[in-house]
């Protein structure tokens, strides 16, 4: 883990702050990030783009991802950012090295900060952990790999396809989602952490974490990246309000609705 | 519903049969309408396309809906088609007419066939008719108009946004299609027709079907398509079997496997 290769820390750190942050996701998910950068207090301004003429990002190939992550950094190559954040976990499986060999300035994504954050909990090895991603995430094992060259072995990676649904469907709680969790969890042992590997699967949290009668640890890839920008030189933001701008493929409006309710 | 500008029927007839027909879906739900297409020997050769790496289109604007479908048009222009049916509602609900404005051949949609299956049904006016579709298709309108023109006053139209990840999730049966269904069904008098309109629901017909205790009639876009093209001079094809060939604009191997599992 090459944290130099990462962000590049300026002689003078006072004056090369970065304060406006780009942050990419498929859709509205990457609203989780944002909420967790705000109450963080991190970067003056936030230019959000959601890709949701062709959300969602999960269910497609590496190759369909990675070509829509290039195109959404030719979008933000026209506002002058210090740092892009791909708060996708897909993408961030997949889209990070081309990213950064085309992007010009620092590119983070969310599944290094959240392996960071596990680390820094000081579980036990011996702790089980249970990794929840969409099927590129997971698919892509970059959770996995991370995780057990922390020395975690007992370890188990799942894809709950229907949870993105659930809670773009507004359903964060009740029958449906006793019985959706009871579908995926029902034979899996419970586990000491949960990642937390979809930024759609902070709203069902508590549901996810009342699952399980141990209450394992979760881990939220807004707060890991938060964490994570604060630790890589971040501060918080000059101005009392953070500006936040929001872009996106189709129907921004229906995005800026989702951001009043959810931020 | 003016016939003769849907198909521009040849002076002779045994010489213009259409038997190569073009089948544009969103992903993979299309190939339920492919199935009661071989199942009625239509057509000697079928082109699919599936636009796998922009599927759903379901909870996408008109706009974007009909610029993937112009899109789609251009590819099918590279084949040498009869005709075109869109299998998917939420494109037959927004981009026929666009789609019809370019593409030199005829272009079928999936709804008007629905509308007319049901008034072939023969029920009486006073029945009462639940039309299922995707937030687009719903959205649109163009059931519902269609529907109260034949004279049903009696109408309601509805989302289930849940009903297209569980059957890609191969939810056929179970807890959470129980629930789902109760989720959406609940407060709906029991009808005695469904349209069901959203080439993923007939994976769940039964179950739709099996939730109200009169066992509604339902109506299928693939049966009902597929009976509209032979009213309009669609004859089974001279070959014995259907030559099938299917791409995708992502992964066309996962859609040729489904292919397998559905044909």
């Amino acid at each position: 883990m090459k944290k130099s290769s990462i962000i590049h820390h300026p002689s003078s750190i006072t004056l090369n702050i970065p304060t406006k942050v780009g942050i990419f996701d498929s859709g509205a998910g990457g609203l989780t990030v944002v909420k967790s950068l705000m109450e963080h207090g991190l970067f003056d301004e936030i230019v959000y783009y959601g890709d949701t003429a062709r959300v969602p990002y999960g269910t497609k190939d590496p190759a369909t991802i990675t070509r829509y992550a290039l195109e959404a950094l030719e979008f933000f190559k026209n506002f002058d950012i210090d740092l892009l954040v791909t708060a996708c976990n897909s993408v961030s499986a997949h889209a990070i090295p081309e990213l950064r060999a085309n992007a010009g300035f620092p590119v983070y994504g969310v599944i290094e900060p959240g392996i960071l954050a596990l680390e820094n909990a000081g579980l036990p090895h011996s702790s089980r952990i249970l990794v929840l991603g969409t099927r590129a995430t997971v698919g892509s094992g970059r959770y996995q790999r991370g995780i057990k060259e922390l020395g975690f072995e007992n370890l188990q990676a799942l894809s709950p396809s229907l949870f993105v649904p659930l809670v773009e469907e507004g359903i964060f709680e009740g029958a449906i989602l006793k019985s959706t969790l009871d579908y995926y969890f029902k034979e899996i042992p419970s586990p000491d952490a949960i990642i937390l590997g979809c930024t759609h699967f902070p709203l069902i949290a508590d549901a996810i974490r009342d699952y399980f009668p141990n209450r394992p640890l979760l881990i939220h890839s807004g707060e890991a990246i938060a964490q994570h920008l604060e630790r890589n030189g971040c501060k918080p933001g000059i101005t009392e309000e953070t500006k936040l701008t929001i872009f996106a493929s189709e129907n921004p409006d229906a995005l800026k609705q989702i951001a009043k309710k959810w931020l």
